[in-house]
């Protein structure tokens, strides 16, 4: 039952420009805090930042044979996210991959299991967030899917969705909705500047967001050291 | 239930001083080995390395509202010590919250769950020693306590002790042992650099610290490879 | 019944050189697929590279007493492999042993446990792979073995062995079989230069490893998105 | 943006029905190998079996105020499926939730999370699936999601999707392919009945699945010992 | 500095015997959520239920020696509380110490730690909660402390303080706090019984605690499946 | 380069049966604290109790073509041990192979993966000890190699090799040193019996087996309550 879904609908360059040098944590909190991967996908060189629409691909535990068919689907900015079917840290993906990746313009690579020749790829100025390092390689014997939705580090991407990765993990924004989570994320920005001036001055987050008095009211006591009763 | 101590009593300032350039690993032995947190919380970058009181605060999970309070409790020099009163690996602090400690003269925080924004607080040389880095961010709905004493990393922290952090990790020296512990801290180091000018030149540790007589009444065998019987 | 093995042989600096500059990942590959250690072993700094002989040590839990007894047979160009006898975390190896090793012309370490100091590890140049970074030291009171085989992360790993470390992580290879592997990595070597080469100008792996037909063979269904049936 | 869906969509008692006493493990292959749910989900007592349509819900960390609301959407019959937003261990749920879903007659629980009170849950024989048994009870301060689609244990599941779960674990079926997996489900169940009594009997499964040709292909060879060159 | 702590003061065996039925979930909530001990201490054999006053005793990685020291301040109806200075998960415990606790009186073991001879000590009914099993044993090498109070599993016991154990876990209540805190579980058994029984009649927890208005105010909204706008 | 390895040299019966009703812990002592597997491996049901000579199995991870194989070479009396070439908890094995390695006299297995069909293997009384329970099935695409010597759980184990199992776990002695290990066996149990009735009378650990002057020695104070200094 294995496939692979070709020519997939990305969003626009425009649209997936706008998530060029959005945080991950912002873009998270803009579209309503849905969409994160696991904290256990980290990137294996810092700070590493890309944008990019998933192509997807699942693979058999220990097996990248269909890395090899979703390299073909990539187009120039692109960002490929793999995903083993059971969990596995085998180091799937190697600086042969990311040569032809990367001949091919893509950004960069998510992957629910493990990676090697990082010496190479950090080199290469490749960015990986894998769950692991390990220089033990896959075999090329189990069919998987391309281009077909899936689980991701407990998220759900289909192909074409943005992924915005930075140094704190991963996030995914739906193609569809990524305009209206990009107006979010500017909003959010500028408001966040703001308060960093205001608290670089030294105002209290207790004032600036006016939290005293539903402290209170939540029954908060201050206690001078020694006068505990 | 939930109280916020104030006014809590800190060493003096030479007394922290004089753990500015002490190594954790020191600071452990000088003190009867304790006091060591667990060796899950590592710094977000290094090298690293603070001394200062400290402020507690224990946090709900999910839920960094308390951190608002804490932080007024802070002043310069203090390190924030932040512990979950269950496991969680949410991101409870990011560059806001970094900005106004920072703004305060707060020197690190220690935090027993996970950071955010970690590529803005390593542009800001804000170091921050946590269990992971996640952007899910914190909500604000459930009170906790602050300054009072806290089991963090496995280690009993009290308001006003004193926290040494480097790339090894993070240990507590209680605020009423801190003259004693720093005696025995430079005397170990003094005994240490003697070492290890001795160890350069070749000596052995056999030899330097008189061990072969108690191997052999422990019974250790010497044998050339090929002659084991 | 612990003993030290002393005046193992070693395999020659010819065959060990052979090595210096190979990859953890293509040694791996070159050999079968065999004696790669677990993927906890991580390098404490990065990018690292070594390859010597090694030499074996047995720990108890929270005990470095062996080392000592070990670092007497370590001679330059080996590597340290130590391993405790059950799971344990402790820094079991710091700035000091690193200074006996480094007088004597050690290359590195290699610990299914903790290490320390790793600042000035770092400084000294002294790489060391480990399961983790904890400041708790060691306990002189029980003895172990040197130089008998060992299993370390999983992997075999005799005396005289070589190990070849770099940032993917650690590879044993059997001192009788080097040359033999050696062959094979300068023919890996050789292979994937020109692949990387074919790759980078943009043709793909399903070509160059004609990998198509067996897909097909296979079942591997290519379909346009939105004609799913 | 916390919402609640009511009137959800069930299968018929009819469909459900099939599943019955269908193994987790066969419903997963007769799906094409999707929809299985992370093995950290464990049943707090064995052996247990259950199936029904998914209630969903979405808890904060630490937090268990909506599982209230989901209750209320509980029919009888239902499964009630639990996940936290961020990984969260908290025993979220206890022998009153647990009373009050038993008087709806809903089947059993699972959560992406802790449970307590298992000595109570164990002698009323409500099944729990989680990942973990924990005392420490949770807050009801933040609102969540009941009924919309969730990611459990990696799995996507909707309301109205049928749960399987047994001392395997647990599986999600869609709802609109639930009839035609069931009818694979039986034709493996009578498959593997017959091929168990073959097995029984002696017949090796190398002849049996006629894999010794294969075999062969792929290179495996048979030595005696003793004999290997 | 070892030291072994003789005669310690222990609370009244009436206000001992007020726990002994008392559940683990219960205590935690009436003294205020506080004394649970970390969810990764697991009882051997299921259903178990002890309470006594601790014994503690704080043992080196992979080394008993100073539970023996322990044995003989253990009085009956104690619990022995044996927590290791650094993680370890040998089997510092089995029958022959069960025994010689069991001729003492001792109710049970709680250890941070390995445990070995798990079916003979479910034989001899002898309960203990741990973080896993383990055979291999222990040495009797290092000194440690009896009777200082300690950090086990995250939370700080004191020799004389009450462990409570069950099913769910472990959690210490304070000897000067311990009749204050059985009239709160006492008020919660009762309150909880009333609501078993509401909660079985069919009523909702939504009614019962009155949870409609306060959804309702921080922004629930009910929305029939398929009129989601 | 995949091997079978037929006609595998086993320990004699009358061996074989002196360990038949050994404790693993006193097994693992009796040959010098060597041969126990990680403490992952753990039963499926409790109590279970096997010994019999190893036929070894090492297959990819997610693939359990290889276990076909291995069945074959199985007699009665023997264990089948499984190992992954890389950390893998898929569930290899379940009740239809089961019940070809009954059919065979087979007595259990040892997976360093995972199982599935636990149900069914509990009914069948078929002991497994497996570092967890997964309903996710194996492909049958990679060869690998049977009855050559593997590291299972961090021991190594060869062919013919005896394994003994029991509720503590999993450990392996040289088919060499059977005979004089099970010498080793038989005293430390006479001898364990011995102390167990000592100690069940009364006598304190530190007087059967001499400590007190030892620890004095090393430096234990004993002090009382109140009385520290």
């Amino acid at each position: 039952m294995a496939v692979c879904i070709t020519d997939i609908a990305r969003p626009s360059a425009e649209t997936v420009a706008k998530f060029q040098n959005a945080e991950v944590a912002t873009v998270h909190e803009s579209q309503g805090r849905k969409g994160l991967l696991s904290p256990k996908l980290r990137p294996i060189f810092r700070p590493a930042r890309i944008a990019g629409p998933a192509v997807t691909c699942e693979v058999a535990p220990g097996d990248n044979w269909m890395i090899h068919v979703a390299v073909e689907q990539c187009q120039p900015g692109d960002v490929l996210v793999v995903t083993p079917t059971s969990p596995c840290t085998d180091g799937y993906f190697g600086d042969l991959l990311a040569t032809s990746l990367q001949a091919r313009g893509v950004k960069g690579l998510i992957i629910n299991g493990g990676v090697r020749d990082i010496a190479v790829l950090t080199e290469m100025n490749f960015p990986v967030w894998s769950i692991g390092v390990f220089a033990q390689g896959a075999v090329k014997e189990t069919l998987g899917n391309v281009n077909l939705p899936v689980v991701c580090g407990g998220a759900i991407i289909r192909p074409g969705d943005i992924i915005v990765a930075d140094d704190d993990g991963v996030v995914v924004v739906k193609q569809e909705e990524a305009d209206a989570v990009d107006e979010n994320v500017k909003k959010r920005e500028a408001n966040e500047e703001e308060k960093r001036k205001i608290l670089a001055s030294g105002v209290l987050g207790l004032d600036l967001y006016q939290m005293r008095e539903r402290l209170a009211e939540k029954g908060l006591r201050y206690v001078k050291q020694g006068e505990e009763a």
